[in-house]
């Protein structure tokens, strides 16, 4: 593959992701000043959408368009549970409860066991059964309310699915999937089904509620190849099509392109014990100097710093003292080894919150399950 | 296609159909005296083996070795709810009332409203939800057992169907569907999805048990590739493979190779009124002369005759007077006309059985789907 290539699929991202190039590519569109100014009239902008970590969309001035007419969305985003997860997993989420508070909107989170046992050559549904509960603590614990939170655990919740996983199948063909996914004639007859399983839940609470409700996806942008799908077809079955906030993905602490399961330094796990965590992020990639000295004379560069970006996407949400963090590295004054200790310090205290909220979560998961 | 070719696939049956070769071609055994020898232990034949019209098996020694040691099977057959049943429908289910007669065993009947929805481009799922309850009443009407008969709709019981059919799916691959059923990329994803959920119920009473128990289908000879696959994979899930066997389509009463829906002059119809079913009789393609004359000087031909073939499959099962028709109608002696009419008055008193009963299955119907 040429240099400036890359792959992004909801089951591959491979090269070095050229995020302005996907938008092109996905053909959504990019979140603006005019956008951000606009969502600014809700809540104080979310550091996240401010910082063009979520940067990308499709139809959200729509959204906002039925808001403003009282018109309520319902949020829907998801997870397979495959493993455990990790910080990156938690962007969509913090975002989605964002907007749950924000907007007192329900959210339906889908949990994709059918799809983990599908895609996974060793994964037993046994198995997936119980990641999908451990991957619902860690969900709930980034705070979503309860009453307003409603899992569809597609294994559990088929019968209210099926019909429409039907109804989308239907419209779908082999040669769609193919060019929209780059599968090819030895995948299985599951995986190549499952996406429209995926498409369910844009449209289950209409069918729940009788009447069509807009439906607003937080997603990282490897996902949309699902909902491209599901927006082609979701005029001729009735209903409206998905809206969706495309995020980029959390980049990995050892440098690579992507957190992965096969490389554990990449990516802090949310059951990763104290000791792990700071040995991870002590031997982060960083963009630091190859010697102290040179590093006070020349000063580093965040721009390429996995541990300035862990501060920018989630541990550092006031832009006085992110900017501090940007100038001490640049300048010099600021060390690696400093910078990295005190990025353990925040993300300890937000796995201390985490596991505290996980804790708790685990007597009330059960009961958010949708249920016929 | 040359003369000599044909398909026959669940869903096309095309070019005329020799059933000797598709035993070489789908690799099934033939039914021989031996194993005809064997059943007559357990009850009278039914015609239909004696006949030849149940013609093909796999594994159906098997089947008996393990009854023989106590291990008792379970039937398995079905119905894809898109129209009215017509007398060609039912032969596969006589055949397994009879069974379930002389052997005392579990009947689980599976409706695939998903198959029917998926395949007929123009049938929503409410027409097929109509279409399966009545579809129910013509099978019961057969004289099935309700103590000892299951209704599998798949829809209805996706939820325990489900990861049954996501096993199977995991192991089966597009280029498998597409050499078993000669599917192309122009197929929709349920279509190609859609062979896992047939092969549910050859394992659903032993899930539900928490015990292997033998499976035994019988069903017309295009059902076959569904059941290959199932059989190819049954171990790797650790189950039994389904034994099966297989019948001869009936004739059309139009000469053609295949009854058809966009032919209804070629069958006769559970639904149909006595003087639909009379002109349909008595229009029907036979073996007979042109003129009286000659049939009385030369003798017509059963063996060519769409009447005759009524008579050997369905309507006389008393062998001398099968005989008798025979030798009448060779010997020039017996007419086509009156001929048909008793053809005719065999056919009113069967409907009009079939519809007393058909009216008392209303009440218990829903009683009889399995529940989660």
């Amino acid at each position: 593959m040429p240099q400036d290539e890359f792959v992004v699929t909801p089951w591959e991202v491979s090269g070095r992701v050229d995020y302005d190039k996907l938008i092109e590519r996905f053909g959504t569109e990019r979140v603006d000043e005019k956008l951000l100014k606009r969502m600014e009239k809700y809540g104080p902008l979310h550091p996240m959408l401010k910082r063009g970590i979520f940067y990308s969309h499709r139809d959200m001035h729509w959204i906002l368009d039925e808001y403003e007419k009282g018109n309520k969305f319902f949020l829907y985003t998801g997870r397979g549970p495959s493993g455990d997860v990790h910080l990156g997993h938690l962007l969509p989420w913090i975002l989605t409860k964002y907007f749950q508070d924000i907007f007192g909107v329900h959210l339906y989170f889908q949990i994709t066991d059918d799809e983990k046992f599908l895609f996974k050559e060793d994964l037993t549904l046994r198995e997936t059964e119980r990641l999908s509960y451990e991957n619902m603590y860690d969900i709930m614990a980034v705070g979503l309310n309860p009453e307003l939170t409603h899992f569809i655990v597609d294994t559990k919740c088929i019968r209210m699915m099926y019909p429409i996983a039907l109804e989308v199948a239907k419209r779908i063909t082999f040669s769609t999937v193919k060019a929209t996914f780059g599968f090819d004639e030895s995948f299985n007859i599951g995986m190549i089904f499952y996406t429209s399983m995926q498409s369910v839940p844009c449209f289950l609470p209409s069918v729940l509620a009788g009447v069509n409700i807009p439906c607003l996806i937080p997603c990282g942008i490897d996902q949309d190849p699902h909902f491209r799908l599901t927006r082609d077809i979701a005029s001729k079955l009735g209903f409206f099509k998905p809206a969706l906030l495309h995020n980029k993905l959390l980049p990995a602490l050892t440098g690579e392109e992507k957190m992965s399961s096969s490389s554990p330094y990449s990516a802090i796990y949310m059951r990763d014990e104290d000791p792990i965590v700071k040995k991870k992020i002590m031997n982060a990639f960083t963009g630091g100097r190859v010697s102290v000295e040179e590093q006070r004379r020349f000063g580093g560069n965040p721009d390429i710093c996995s541990v300035f970006a862990y501060y920018t996407y989630m541990f550092e949400y006031d832009d006085r003292k992110l900017s501090e963090i940007r100038e001490g590295c640049k300048s010099g004054s600021l060390l690696c080894g400093e910078c990295k200790l005190n990025l353990y310090k925040k993300v300890k205290s937000f796995m201390d919150e985490h596991r505290k909220r996980r804790e708790s979560a685990k007597g009330i998961v059960e009961d958010l399950i949708l249920r016929d």
